[in-house]
């Protein structure tokens, strides 16, 4: 791409070049849920189309992209913006907490989701948060782990496959 | 290994087809379960250590072994040795229903579990064993789809995530 620009397209890489620095300086972070958006609030936490009574906590702004593209939620996120890490450096407060414990003490939420990655740190942090939730009367649940759909069995490693069993659901 | 055995060691090559040969002819199917082996009972089936009250139903041997790997599963088996697809002539008939439906009826059943793979074909093979479990009063549990255990969520395909939202649990 480097080569092509600069052989090519020079005023193409002068428009690039202004694009990124144009979004360096004006994207920042929702006031609610802390993605990344341009405005003070989000499209999402804007939006009067979406169910408020559910959040949705994530690791980073990809996660809610790609929970958005599964199509298989329709309530609020919040972006932690990495995971419980203590030997990082990396604490309750560095993951917006406050701001966390603030939307869950309004009283608008009936259900937190913690779709935090399926990690040792994603799933201490899960259950750090869930713990929050639970002491203030909202209900927290957490993603299925288990076979991804189209796969096969033989392939599943292990520990996914021994999940998969003991979070079996009845059928019909 | 063609080579090597051809070059350095004929007498390990008639050892291995000689091995071949012989499993060819002393393994089958196993009357219960119809995983292969070579007695008439496989070992698990054979086993009194084995929870005889729970099933899990699995598409091909490879699947029996991988459940036994990730050591979630202390019940006993039953392989269909394929799934339900009409259009390759394979229906009820050619998995061994008929088999199935005597230890459904058997009464010792408290439910089976359908670990078949997580695939259109699969599931459809799952739904129809679910509904024969349930007309005969025996509890039918579907394993759980989700995101795989220790992946990061944004590489996780969408019908997946959604799937993981849709199975969520509640924490602690």
């Amino acid at each position: 791409m480097a080569f092509h620009l600069l052989e090519r397209d020079r005023e193409g890489g002068r428009e690039l070049a202004g694009a990124v620095s144009t979004a360096l300086t004006s994207v920042g972070h929702c006031r609610r849920c802390r993605m990344l958006t341009e405005e003070e609030l989000c499209s999402i936490c804007a939006s009067a189309q979406r169910d408020a009574s559910l959040l949705c906590v994530v690791e980073s702004p990809a996660d809610v992209i790609a929970v958005e593209q599964s199509g298989g939620f329709r309530g609020h996120y919040f972006v932690l913006m990495g995971h419980l890490s203590p030997l990082d450096g990396i604490g309750p407060e560095q993951l917006g907490m406050a701001e966390l414990e603030r939307l869950l003490t309004e009283g608008a939420l009936r259900e937190v989701i913690l779709a935090t990655n399926p990690t040792v740190e994603g799933d201490a942090t899960a259950h750090y948060i869930g713990d929050m939730a639970s002491r203030r009367g909202v209900r927290a649940t957490r993603i299925a782990h288990g076979v991804p759909v189209g796969g096969e069995l033989e392939f599943v490693d292990g520990g996914t496959l021994a999940h998969a069993l003991a979070g079996r659901q009845s059928m019909g």
